[in-house]
């Protein structure tokens, strides 16, 4: 077994870096190749490239520059991958860095990204979660400690120069039915602040020009941030450019599903190990569109639930046809609205739900007109009880609520 | 602990029984009314009322009235229960008559209700599936074998007089908005084939002209269809009127999240046992707008899985804004290409996706602008190995297909 | 699928069915013979055929003949098993009678079977517990309520002539190092109770005269009261005569490892499904030797437990060597002692941890000298906090104890 | 939260470092002193100190000195710790060192130490075992790849003067009853190869002749080789000594109940991080007389499994009475054997029982003159069916066994 480790310096800049980018793109070249059987350990920044500091001011999340993200390790040529392969790539361990034992959690202004419930939530606003080895809590949220399921937000191979050009197509298309939206539908190819790897001079900047932004999953893998991609999984890549390159990051210590809070998760700086190997021409055998996981062995447990149920009508009482996302939406702001019987403010509440390992399931999506979506809330995670009882909800000791910054305008 | 028992008669239909109803309205009488802390077992029509049968034709299914389903037992009513209370219940067991242990999955045609993939699978299709102890099995889809999660597809209590307005308000406008769309967008009030339960005369006439059909979850539960609420879970339902008329009923062996076959799930008769308390003025102290469940202690564990992922574009390439409808449609159509693989037809691939206990998870909701859905489906349920490997997929022997009956046009 | 269902009639005692048996004999007539693939419900009485109540008096258990257990139902032929094979059982399902819906706990007479912890708890004792849906609690043990794990607490085939003479040889030759020994060491063959199904006459009398009795396990399996074999497991069993003559019967609504009361679980008459098939020279091909087992799918999931730690050293502080047995009553002593800080009585603590899922670990067997036990309580079956703390245990409200019956003598 | 790391240096010898010792004793002195609520990060030898390599020579573990085992990391001083507290134990993560990823499981000599089936494995073994992130597998036992439970094999705090000479009296009198017994029946203090930490010149010497050794569990803790004390657990200990005097070590990267090879689970080096916390006079308040465990959240859950089942008779047919011991070893037994017609050898199914996440359960303890036990093997751990199958068991192509060093005698 070969072993390779690719390594940062968190005291240098991104742009400092030739082995991370920011951008998908065919050309982007390898920074390594590998045999196929490889173990690499890759040491990644937070999605943000550092720009969100361990304090209690929300100023950095405020300001970060969402076009100078997710700064990506990679990419890693595999030996021998071609388009329609499928590239294994078993996840075998990850963590944070030994001195940086800290996490964070915002929420962009609704100027700026916004999340999930930015209608609610316009404002910028940061929690700091501190490990404590498997486990995470956060001065900004009391009450709460859970063991973190983490997992690499983003990871996967370069697009071909088709699939890029597809993707542009498409993603431009939706802007144009409403450009000058806030926040904006897509975020379309946006040169000035592209890292393009070891891509140097008029190379790079043509290529920077026409590169995918990194923001949403798409058939490649890349942003999933599917939650249970956990230390032991295992995912199935398609290939699409000689050699693979697969790249990784935006680590985090735990997320919900849905990854309501957008900046979103415990976001985090650390390291992952993987191991790759190939399917020739998987692509075809398994008609595979896009990738497939099978998860792991180890994982957290959490049997005991509070179940929170939304439908597809808007607290106005307008009637949606079966909506699932509007129906999430019913059911995160049910479980927010119960929180705070117990004294939480409603940002601790959307907090929790965007970095504990909640659960969000699709329970219904065929019972014209309301589809029903379901958020399975762990109740092992606070402190104190917080089920239902005939004596009623027992507040907490209040405390302070999470940073907020206001918007600069 | 006082006990009591509400006995139905399979070998008549559902318009001889004076203890079902198949609308929601206030004044539906109650069939009995008990103190809290009572256990009771209520005998359950399937949800079509018996309109479907155990044999090879899928006609039946083709057939089915949907202005004649669900056929709930209730209304209960609880002693002392006030609008603004909470409903306690206990799920405290649950299974199929002893004659009678079997249960259909259906899919509906395009042209009466449909499914989730309804365009890519427009025709009546009918699978059956045996019972033994804990597992199902079907002799239309070889290969698979399961232990149910059994619960009640519908349950809560009678709405207000208010809401029910709500209701017909809001799900009218919704209609209004394609009046001839088929399948259509809601269902209105309908008379004709309404029963009102111990509803008679002119009373019953002019109430099942404004009653609320039964196919969506709304606020006080109803279909839910939440496949998690088996034997031993606990729910929390708001009341609306005195003494809170629960009714349940459309009872499933097992279900998919997202009962994505729609006719749906695997569908029982059979009977259910539950013990009914109250929380006084819960729904205030608890903030609660819909229903909040406590899952079991006791539900199968399958730990193996392989995970689909769907994103927010269709397949002619048309990039939506965060749909999780759609990502989890590309999911599970995702899911069924790759069973074709190992010699499935579609339509059997579909009915494990509505009959096996599969998750469907809102993994990313906030990454613009693609949602991404994941269908996590159970690799344990197959007799044989489901996983990719490098070998590729074996074949198995071909089979039957699942009955389908073509439309009457 | 062929079907066969055994009926037993509660109102009549054993010795007035020709289905049961509560002696192992290879000539025990079977009582139907059937073809592999077929799946039979099989009726059980308790263990004890029905000499302990629904009540509050111990003097049923006080009072129990050892030399009338377990009732058994069957043996089952099985067409084409032979010698050598193993046969394949599905415990498909299994419960209590709709009518019956409770069960018992017993702690025998040191002077009559005694119990693991008899020197402490010499009495006879008893508790009812009553069943609601998957739950039990009983009125003797206030604020404990579990999910049962139901199971035959004995099940196997008939020993062949030779097995059946081994095991009277070796069980004689550990009687004979202490025969007078209260509680006994073995129980050896005893005609005058013995029920021999349908054997009748002098070969019924010849044949109960050698036939072995039912308490220990052995290579048959037996009563092995292994509590994970609930619904939804399949056993392995060897083969020792023709048709195999499989024979069932103390139905246990829920056990914890050890079954440490002895009587133990928590016993009940109920029904149970299984189905039966055949792998040829299976013995041979796998060499088994005890019989084999899969659990099920579908389990009660406690993830919480404290667990005790007991050591192969006596409380009066002598070291005994590699003790497994010590080792696990000082791991139970250790656990009731915990349980009596919150108000339980000891022998309340004790019918705990004989009916709770309990797990008894053999974590250390190696460290010379002492054998180190563990015990996991589930803590999630307590109404009240049972996990330590700061503060100290509170003393739930005092309790009536579980009704005694002193020694007759 | 102040933190604390104790480092060490694995290219020096044992003696060279006193943060460590391998004797209990209530003088050895504490090696720093830290406050309630301290997070610490202990580095820790291998159990052998370093006397067993990463090669294919069973040498070094037939010529292992027991005498100089184990090098434990400590002891820790809790401030404010007195006498019958409880010292509360967060253990927060554990690992190997980056560099040395791999551990070993050795089989002892029956003339040194043996282990639980050394009688049928007489001669000294060793397997390797390589981390590939939370996964072992084994050059020298293939086919076989898990996700490990780290946990310590030994912790515990330092006996009062009292303890020690209590554990010294009865274990001598054991010794007393076979004093020429090989293996011995316990170990007595040996000051030769005593390390008594800080402790130096006559004190220390004097120390060393009655301190004792670590292999067996004991009240305090100590060697109790529970496998389930991973990640994420909380360990409640007595406290003998004022200021607790915390040490452990052992650390293994997985284990089988039992740990019956010796040596034993996966040995390694590497770190472990835990939290100390006090409950005051926790000891009388909860009734505690060995440690109490709250296992983790996080474990590897494997769902499947085969049991095998022993019972207290011997090979030749001797009947013990209860004799759990014996039990396990039977179930211990049947295990290998079924595995060898998989194609291991005896020594490597040995190995795969002792270092794999099985699970030993005392299932029968009460039935006279049988006690039950079961040996719950994962399925999933092994790379083909290992299930038993009409077709019968497929050979594994054959494979070198594990490395054998015959005795020196």
């Amino acid at each position: 077994m070969s072993e390779t480790t690719i390594k940062i310096d968190l005291s240098k800049s991104p742009g400092e870096h030739d082995n991370i980018h920011n951008r998908w793109h065919p050309d982007i070249p390898m920074i390594t190749t590998v045999e196929p059987g490889t173990e690499l350990t890759l040491e990644c920044m937070d999605w943000t490239g550092g720009q969100v500091r361990n304090n209690d001011s929300a100023e950095d999340v405020r300001d970060v520059d969402l076009s100078e993200v997710h700064y990506l390790t990679g990419p890693i040529g595999v030996k021998g991958a071609e388009p329609g392969d499928l590239l294994v790539v078993d996840i075998l361990d990850l963590g944070a860095f030994e001195n940086e034992q800290w996490g964070f959690n915002g929420m962009f202004a609704q100027e700026n990204g916004g999340g999930f419930l930015t209608d609610l939530y316009p404002e910028a606003r940061k929690s700091i979660w501190d490990f404590h080895g498997i486990y995470a809590n956060s001065r900004h949220v009391p009450g709460v400690n859970f063991a973190g399921i983490m997992h690499p937000g983003l990871i996967g191979c370069l697009p071909s120069k088709e699939l890029l050009e597809e993707w542009n197509r498409r993603e431009q298309e939706l802007i144009d039915t409403d450009p000058h939206r806030v926040p904006e539908l897509a975020t379309a190819p946006y040169a000035p602040t592209a890292h393009m790897g070891r891509m140097t001079g008029a190379e790079a900047k043509e290529a920077a020009a026409e590169a995918a932004r990194t923001v949403p999953p798409r058939e490649h893998g890349g942003n999933c941030d599917i939650k249970d991609l956990t230390k032991g999984s295992r995912v199935f890549f398609p290939v699409y450019v000689p050699e693979a390159g697969l790249s990784m990051g935006d680590l985090h210590f735990s997320q919900g599903d849905g990854e309501i809070t957008f900046c979103g998760a415990i976001e985090m700086a650390g390291w992952i190990r993987v191991r790759v190997n190939l399917i020739k021409d998987g692509v075809r055998k398994y008609a595979v569109r896009n990738p497939i996981f099978q998860p792991s062995t180890l994982q957290p447990e959490y049997k005991q639930h509070l179940i929170f149920e939304g439908i597809s009508v808007t607290d106005s009482g307008k009637q949606h046809y079966l909506d699932a996302h509007l129906a999430y939406r019913q059911a995160c702001v049910n479980a927010i609205e119960y929180l705070k019987q117990f004294g939480y403010s409603g940002a601790q509440g959307y907090a929790i739900l965007g970095t504990a390992p909640v659960q969000g399931h699709i329970s219904g999506i065929v019972d014209i007109p309301n589809a029903c979506a379901t958020l399975f809330l762990p109740t092992e995670i606070f402190d104190f009880d917080i089920n239902p009882t005939a004596e009623g909800p027992i507040k907490m000791a209040p405390a302070d609520d999470i940073p907020t910054a206001p918007w600069k305008g």
